[in-house]
């Protein structure tokens, strides 16, 4: 196909637009949420998906065909960098519109042929369900296979002439399709033209999102939990871009706080503009491990859109959501019954909480979504999800930046969650994910409970993520009038490593640099260690901390 | 191993330092330079590579002991701008250098255990040398398999547990060691302290050379090629960049132009400061299709000395350089015999032109490196090179934004060019690509030999690289009194697009915007039509001028 589709290389090859086998299906309204069922039906009307190389998509070719609101999201002009609406589609861009033409011969776009790619094809051993041993080496396991021109030879819909040649930035036809009905099916966005676009992951995307929506010489600046991802801080900094903490309780943000900073905003003294961008990660947030309730998220959201307030919802973890932890009947004991692992695909997306995305009217939200903490960290692909504007901003500046991710990833994560998976076999993979996780949490509660000194230390179980955020109650120091939290800290931390443990210091992850410490904590996470390491690495805590108390 | 060397995912991760088998080579002189035996022989004293997940590397330990040069390159402090000076590497690295201490279990960074990665295990099916057919498909062929556990299994030194967990942003060890050794083979830097770093290609790497040497607060600015590669420019214009022309011959940059503008530099005519950096194309360049001779280099590079500017070297065409055209003797005559087909490596690797880093004697250079057109562009995978503080302020960078490229293709491009073909195999396929695209090119200009108005359209065979760039005399148009060069432009390519041929636009690829144009050209490329196409794509052309001119 290359040889006669010849876009442009340069600029993301704008290529021949998608084209189906059977007529788009009749206009009808689809006011149920979309399930499974319902992917499989539309897919089946649709007919087979062709998309060549470098195929233009949109998420407005998989959606259903009615959207759950009528009402389009707001526009974001008077929010926009001038350095993202400076960006234009690419001249050669124009040339592809002509491509459409029968019989028209390309002396135009770059792209290499797939008769010089050495690569014939790509295989992959994956676990099958139902998953049923306690990690994907005792699974039932499938191969599967690409190669370099199924779609020639096999009927198939995707391949290696078309993934490993230079693609859209927006990402591949064929993998825009999944997320956008993984997107309808779990996150039903409320207005009607919102769109996806795959990421190279949500730190490439976040970099993306500030560069949209900030400038350093508007004297932009952002919200964020008192406590915050460090990498997402050390993204915005660098910019010129001032990062301000909102006060947190046990379920994240606290929508009185964020309404008072908006409120009572003193451009002066914050040298900055009223911030107009929060970024959060509503779930097993990082490093503190909460995860925002319904009403939480309704609240937040609704200061957001009293000071029109961008939203930036970093959901990594979004689906590790366990059940309450319940020492009696800790999931980590030997021979647990993990009742949820035969949870039916229903029930379990009903019972999601709702994202912010779910609940955003205005198109407010910039969604981003990670494979990294629930396939692998490896793929570098995730995607985002938004208004039409907002995505089509997003696309305009990978294409001058990341060309959207890599096309072995595309291949593989296609061949495992499309084909091989499909979006019920996705459902189960992550249903079993969340017991993994909920075994590994549960693991890291046991040895808090067993060796932490609780009547200087507390921590909330957390309900979703990967991280376990310990309190120490440095009142009671005996050094408390002496020493400041930060020493307190470094001494426990010395200690910890002395000791031969390493938690990582609550001062690494405060959202405002030069703001004093509220209080004395440590991060942990249940994520990679084995139970007895856990537990030999709490014990060693354990003894840290009594150690510089004393007691 | 993730789960004792758990480091943090955020930042990425930053881990157990590489540790060899046996004892660092001692310290000699090597300045011959590098040679495949050599590789060989100095893998072999080091001993096998053992770099766990998210181990920290850099060049230094993949280098020859002995520089070809001791002295070290300039520091660029005065060139780099506010916001990458202002990248720190990430507090939680330093809780990473505890990792170090025997015996200490980590609670600290968030890497999912590799027990659950749902591949087992990644394979792929690869042409090996010779390559004896006429593409790949006829090529010998060999299968390559990478397991979750090689190392532990295997005795592999990398396996998917650490490809497609979290890594460092300077790439894995293990492909970080392949391009350091390619670097040396092929590029000699002539000072002590380079070093590479892989990139997500050549788009991503220089928006990331424009955010560190350019800022538009400081009303930079850069020089290019007067045409130049279109998502280069559109790449820079938004960051606020202005872009100016160098004249071009057939050698490409003219020094004295380059020379001429630096020197009579009129910062408020021009309404930018005087140009700090240099983008250019040295070989093949797009869209003219130039190649730089050794002396233009030297001479380009001396004007960029004496005006202190800093040079980006974006060479993703450099090894496809071909033998001259011989209209008589066309590589694309049926029974042709190349004779560069069995070309030594030596060679091969003797008849490759300097590169601009090759004479960088003061690390003025960053040079981008290229899969792209010679194994696949879906890599996303190419690779820097430049002085010890450029490649670590683009890590920094690369750490809050692209964390390095996918696992997926690092694991997948590691098992071919390190693995499968190693470093003599890829010289092979660099020779085969050679003969390929010598053959399409020449497909292309017996088309314009054959079919193309002499009188009124010019072409210089191009040397290197996939493209055509066709003159046409619009001096000797009927209307060229009356019609902008422009007007032509457009005539013609309707014209072209109405018999059914797309060629690109001349003034698509114009550095200054606003610049009038000086002549009329068209790109065309051979990098992917078939012969056949070509001859008849070039033939519409051809009328679709004589057409326009009334001969």
């Amino acid at each position: 196909m290359a040889t006669t589709n010849g876009g442009n290389v340069e600029v993301v090859a704008a290529l021949p637009a998608i084209t189906r086998q059977d007529n788009p299906p009749p206009k009808q309204p689809a006011l149920e949420p979309l399930t499974l069922a319902g992917i499989a039906a539309r897919r089946a009307k649709a007919g087979k998906l062709i998309a060549g190389t470098a195929a233009y998509s949109d998420s407005d070719m998989f959606k259903s065909p009615q959207a759950y609101n009528q009402l389009k999201a707001r526009r974001w002009d008077h929010l926009l960098s001038p350095e993202v609406m400076a960006r234009e589609a690419c001249a050669l861009k124009k040339a592809a519109l002509n491509l459409k033409k029968p019989g028209l011969l390309s002396l135009g776009g770059g792209l290499p042929s797939s008769d010089n790619f050495p690569i014939e094809s790509l295989s992959m051993q994956v676990p099958y369900p139902p998953f049923l041993g306690k990690t994907s080496t005792e699974a039932l396991r499938r191969d599967t296979t690409m190669g370099k021109h199924d779609i020639r030879d096999k009927d198939g819909v995707y391949d290696i002439s078309i993934a490993l040649n230079y693609g859209q930035a927006i990402g591949s036809a064929q993998m825009l399709r999944w997320v956008t009905e993984h997107t309808e099916l779990v996150f039903c966005p409320p207005y009607a033209d919102w769109r996806c676009a795959l990421s190279i992951g949500s730190t490439g995307a976040l970099d993306s999102a500030l560069r949209m929506f900030c400038d350093r010489n508007r004297r932009d600046s952002v919200l964020t939990e008192e406590y915050s991802f460090a990498t997402a801080l050390e993204t915005m900094t660098p910019l010129g871009i001032k990062v301000f903490g909102v006060h947190i309780d046990e379920q994240g943000l606290l929508p009185n706080s964020l309404d008072e900073i908006l409120r009572n905003w003193d451009e002066s003294a914050r040298g900055a503009r009223k911030p107009t961008v929060l970024y959060t990660v509503p779930s097993g947030q990082n490093p503190t491990g909460t995860t925002m309730g319904v009403q939480r998220r309704k609240d937040v959201y609704d200061v957001c859109s009293k000071h029109d307030v961008f939203i930036f919802e970093d959901e990594p973890y979004y689906y590790l959501q366990m059940p309450p932890y319940d020492k009696a009947n800790s999931a980590a004991h030997p021979g647990a019954v993990d009742v949820y692992s035969n949870q039916s695909t229903e029930d379990f997306l009903k019972n999601l909480i709702p994202t912010l995305l779910s609940i955003d009217v205005d198109g407010r939200v910039l969604r981003m979504d990670s494979f990294s903490k629930v396939v692998v960290p490896g793929s570098r692909m995730g995607w985002v999800t938004g208004s039409e504007q907002v995505i089509e901003r997003y696309i305009r500046l990978q294409e001058c930046c990341t060309q959207g991710p890599a096309g072995f990833s595309q291949a593989l994560m296609y061949k495992l969650l499309d084909e091989t998976w499909g979006h019920e076999g996705y459902l189960r993979w992550l249903i079993h994910m969340r017991s993994e996780y909920t075994q590994r949490r549960d693991a890291l509660l046991d040895a808090c409970e067993k060796h932490l000194p609780k009547d200087v230390m507390s921590w909330t179980p957390p309900a979703t993520g990967m991280f376990l955020w310990l309190r120490v109650d440095h009142t009671r120091h005996p050094h408390a009038g002496q020493k400041t939290i930060l020493e307190l800290e470094e001494e426990i931390f010395d200690s910890c490593i002395e000791r031969g443990v390493l938690a990582c210091r609550g001062s690494w992850f405060c959202a405002e640099r030069d703001a004093e410490l509220t209080g004395l904590f440590f991060r942990t996470t249940f994520a990679s260690s084995s139970p007895t390491d856990m537990d030999v690495a709490i014990q060693r805590l354990g003894e840290a901390v009594r150690g510089s108390f004393g007691i």
